[in-house]
This record gives C-alpha cells, structure tokens and sequence, in this order.
C-alpha cells in the first residue's frame, strides 16, 4: 500500500453516563489524523477501513463506569468502540489480507488499526445479501434473535408467542423466525408505522403500539386470551410485568434487553414474580456469545431463507459517521424504524 | 365399626381474606357432631380419623377468593383444607381398609369423610420414622426440597448456594441436600437461634440473621465474595432482590415460595432482574407436583439417608387442634422453628 497521512474521522464519549439515555452533546465527531501504513511487523493486527458500525442498545451498559461481567466501559475520549463491518487495507495477520471484508469489533473513526481478534469474522461475500446486513440479520442481533428462540424458548408448533420491541433489530427477526416455526405471534411497538410494518411486512399475526394502551394488562388479555407460552422480552419494565401475568403454564420468558432499565434509573420494579410459581414459568437471560457452537448453523439457514424470500430484514441506514451520535441517540427513544446502521463508506 | 355420634372439632375461616398474614381471629375453632359411619356403598369414601395436620405457606393462596391455575380457594365456614396424616376408620374403597395410615388432603377437624383421592397416599410404616415425618421430610415440603435442588437448581459439586427461610419446612432439607452434595451452603433466617440451628444442626457452612442485616447486598457479599451460583429462593422480595446482585455467571434461582409477597400487598417490587441478562441466570418457578415421577426415588433416597443419621429434620409441633389458628398464623411471621405441624391426635 502507499503510505499516506490522511484525515480520520471519530466520535467519542466525553464521560461516562451514570443515568438515563445518552444526548448528542455526551458525545464529540472530530476529525484527527492517521498515517495508513501496515501495522507494525509481529503486531499480527490489521488496518481497516471502517465501512459500517452498528447501533445496538447493549452498548448502553458500557457507557457506565462500572465494569461489568461481560464487557468493559467505554474510555471518554476515545473512539467509540462497536460492531461494525470493515476492509482490510494491510495486514500483518496471515489469516487476513488485503481486501478481505471483515465483522467484529471496530472503533467509530474512518480507519482503525484492530489488534484484538476476539469476535473478528471474516466475510464469504454474496452478491445477494447486502454487505450491511452482516451487523443486522447475520449478525450479533440475528444470532441472539436465532439462539434466544430456538435455543432458551423451547418453542413448539401452535404456541402462543408475544415479542415486545418487535420491530427493532432483534424483534423482527424472533417473530418471523417464530411464525415459520407455526406459532402464532403477536409483537409490541412504540409507534403506529411499525405496527404497520410488524402485520404487513413482518408477518406477524398481530402487533399493537404499547404507547396506546393505557392498561398493558388488559391489551396482551385482548391479544392473548389463551395467554401467552413464549415471551420474548426486549424490554423489561411494565411490558414484563404485565407479561407475567399472562403467561401460560410451563410457560418461557427470554430475557434479551431491558432498554427500559438500561435508560431509566427510576424503574418502579416488577411486581407479578410469583407468577413464576404458580405456572411454573422459565424465566432465563442469555447472550448469544453463549452460543458460538451454532453460529455456522445460524448463518446457513438465515442466510438461505434470506435469499429464498422467507425472511426479510430492515435496516435504518444512517449516512455518515458525523451523523453517529444521532443514530446511537434515536435508538433510545425508538427513533429507528428496523435495525439502526451507520454508513461510514462504500468501499 | 361400632356407628356412634362423636364430637368433631373443626377450624375454619370465617372469610377470604384479600391482603396480609392471617390472624387468629379470622378463623374460628366450632364443635359439629359426626355420626361415625361407613361411608355409603358405592361412594368409594373414607372415612378417617386425622392425626397430624401440615401448616404450609401455599395455604395463604388458598386464602384469596381468587382461583387460582392450580388451586381453589378455601370456601369460609367450611374446615380448612390442607395435607395432613390420617388413619382410616372405614372404607369403600377397595385400595383402603380400616387401619390404614394415609397422607394428603383432609380437612381441618377431628374426622373426615374423604371422597378426593387426587394426592392421597398409603403410608408404609417404618418404625425407624415418625409418622409426622410424612408431613415435612417426606411429605410435600420434603420432595419440593428434593425436585427444587435436584432438578430445578442443575447442581455440581463445589456450587456456592445461598437458601433463604433456610430453617423452614423445605430450606433446611435444600441446605443439607447440596451439603451433601458436596457444596457450599450458607442459609438465612430471622432469629438467632434458627441461625444456630442452621449452623450447628443441619451443617449450613455458614447463616446469618437477615433481620439484623441493614445492607443485604453487603451481606450476601460477605458471605459469598465468589458470587452465587445456586440460590434457593423461600421468600422472595428483598432478599431476591439482593441475590441477584450477587449471582455468578449462569447462576440458577429456583424460586419456590415467596412469603414477603403472597403476604404483603405492598411489595415494592423487584429491580435488579437486567443481572439476567449480563449473567445469564436462569430463574425457575416449579411445584413439586410437577415432578410425580420422581416421588418412588425420593422416598427411597430421603428415608435411607434419615435412617442412616445422615440427614435430620426439625419439626415444630403444636398440640390440639384448637391451637391450629395460632400455628397457621405463626407461620407467616416465622414464629415456627422447622416444619410447623398440628398433632390432632396420637393414633
């Protein structure tokens, strides 16, 4: 490659986040400078240039100063660390070259030197499944949407499922993977254009904007007058609660994200648990780094019912990395119609 | 028999009661007359003289005029409904005849005529254990102990697990089930001398008062630095609150009963259920009912280990059944030191 010093654009967090959803102004786009040149010889790392990143609500955890169990915080000042689809421009890898396409972890900035190759995949490219689509349906969000269903709901034919958040990156996914398995689905939005999408583009059998139902009780009686055997929980809060009381027996919750804990420090708590007991209710967290085992499944049969139409995906595409801390805002108020993607570049 | 009109002493309530722990004086103690009699031919009933009643948490349930997915409600006025010990008098049923000693359900008096045969077994008299045993260590509370660790709680040797109301009818069999199993047990209740107990009786490695514990993270975090991976949880609310704080990475709660709830109206509600998802817990309601198939293999196993000393029970036993109210009221207040028992009659 030819060296040059060229502009790199980033975004950062100025600080950690104690409570609530994350502003604009916690965030900062500047433009430093790189020099692109092969990583340094026995580095074993890549330069790559940055072409999509990812907006997902995990990465509200992380901008905590507290180090969880499962993944570090964010560091204010430095670029923004995420999933995000990259091209190798030089390698000092053997198992990468230049030119190979790349998802894993990333930093929000133009160009990035990547040296840890933890969650790192190469791409097998085809020309039928959009490139983006690796940080959305073939994915983190696809592969938790496929382990969450298939893997902790124990789903069968014919069984009652209920996904909140459905149209978000995860939920669209549960629902139509549920359907194909002959469950009858009913899904939760915030605003009356996904319920839209949800029955008309989804397939859903039902869907319903929570933020039109003054009793969440009495919406899910009206869907779920058998009640409910699977709930795939996106969001916690007052949607799990009122869950609670309409599973059915031996009934399963799988815990995906609470995006109503994650931002909201008042949460007035989950009130209905002793109806884990009286039906007998399987109530389990997970993350799909759990199950890595079927990851070559999961890409196999998603892919093919992609490409055979019995799948569809859709992205919220943000142009521009200036345009970042916007996107990773709106995916907090629910401002993102379908998986919330940034593109950094074309190629 | 020789057909004779005795007095029969029932307990009933006097009405559902909606919110709180019962008090005496919502039941009352009445003398009926009861012509003991064979039961009409063709009725397949009982008739039995009742030895020993069970005090059991469940029974607030059946206190509510609400019905419930697995059990009616107590009917006011009419004797309580609960396990107990008896012995037939007379039979019209080809399985029972007169001398029998049988558990589950009977009612709250001096005799019952039984024509339910849902729960009900034969007794295989052991000289080497007491018949009240039936009630507790091999009774109900007995195999929720054994389905709940066993099956519920997926235990390995070397598990740190934490069991709350750990003195009680089905705490103190869970701690000395994984004792001997080959974890590490730690149990909390609310007196310093069930805490003894705990400790010096059934082999808890460790307890503590939880009433004298201002911090219950703090205490959890004391006696378990490594993290929980098992918790058993009797009770619910706060201390639930705090185990999951505390939980290691994919740590099991069996939840079996929950005290503070089915008591306590005001319950401010659970907020800590986002370690789920981080720590991938696996949070299970059960009932013991579910899990019939294992009743032969537990009978077998619990009653060769108390007869061969290696494990023990505590049984807490009011005389008369005219005590019965302040024994069921007791419960709910932790006033019972081990299994709460009536013994109505010696045989």
């Amino acid at each position: 490659m030819e060296e040059e010093m060229v502009e790199n654009k980033q975004v950062t967090f100025k600080d950690y986040i104690a409570e609530g959803p994350p502003k604009e102004t916690d965030m900062e786009v500047r433009v430093s400078k790189i020099e692109l040149k092969p990583p340094e010889k026995g580095s074993g790392g890549l330069l790559v240039k940055n072409l999509y990143l990812s907006c997902d609500p995990y990465m509200r955890g992380r901008m905590r100063d507290y180090h969880s169990s499962y993944i570090p915080p964010f560091l204010p000042a430095q670029p923004i660390q995420g999933f995000g689809i990259s091209k190798v421009l030089a390698s000092d890898n053997p198992d990468y070259k230049a030119g190979d396409l790349i998802s894993g972890f990333t930093s929000w900035e133009g160009y990035s030197f990547i040296y840890s190759f933890d969650r790192l995949r190469k791409i097998e490219q085809d020309e039928h499944i959009p490139l983006s689509l690796h940080l959305g349906l073939l994915g983190m969000p696809g592969f938790t949407a496929y382990a969450g269903f298939y893997e902790v709901c124990s789903p069968k034919k014919g069984d009652y499922v209920f996904v909140s958040a459905a149209s978000g990156a995860v939920g669209q996914l549960v629902g139509q993977f549920a359907k194909l398995h002959g469950c009858y689905v009913v899904g939760s939005a915030g605003t009356n254009l996904k319920v839209d999408l949800l029955k008309n583009k989804f397939g859903f059998d039902e869907a319903f904007n929570y933020k039109q139902e003054p009793n969440l009780d009495a919406a899910l009686k009206r869907y779920f007058p058998q009640g409910i055997d699977i709930y795939f929980d996106n969001v916690g809060g007052d949607m799990l609660d009122a869950a609670l009381l309409n599973m059915r027996i031996h009934g399963r919750i799988a815990v995906c994200g609470m995006i109503s804990v994650n931002s909201l420090s008042a949460a007035q708590g989950i009130h209905n648990l002793f109806n884990l007991i009286s039906k007998r209710i399987k109530m389990q967290g997970f993350l799909q780094s759990d199950y890595v085992h079927l990851y070559e499944p999961f890409l196999k049969q998603v892919s093919d019912d992609y490409k055979q139409g019995k799948i569809v995906y859709l992205e919220d595409m943000t142009e521009g990395l200036e345009n970042g801390p916007a996107a990773l805002v709106g995916l907090f108020s629910g401002k993102n119609v379908g998986k919330q993607v940034i593109r950094v570049a074309r190629d």
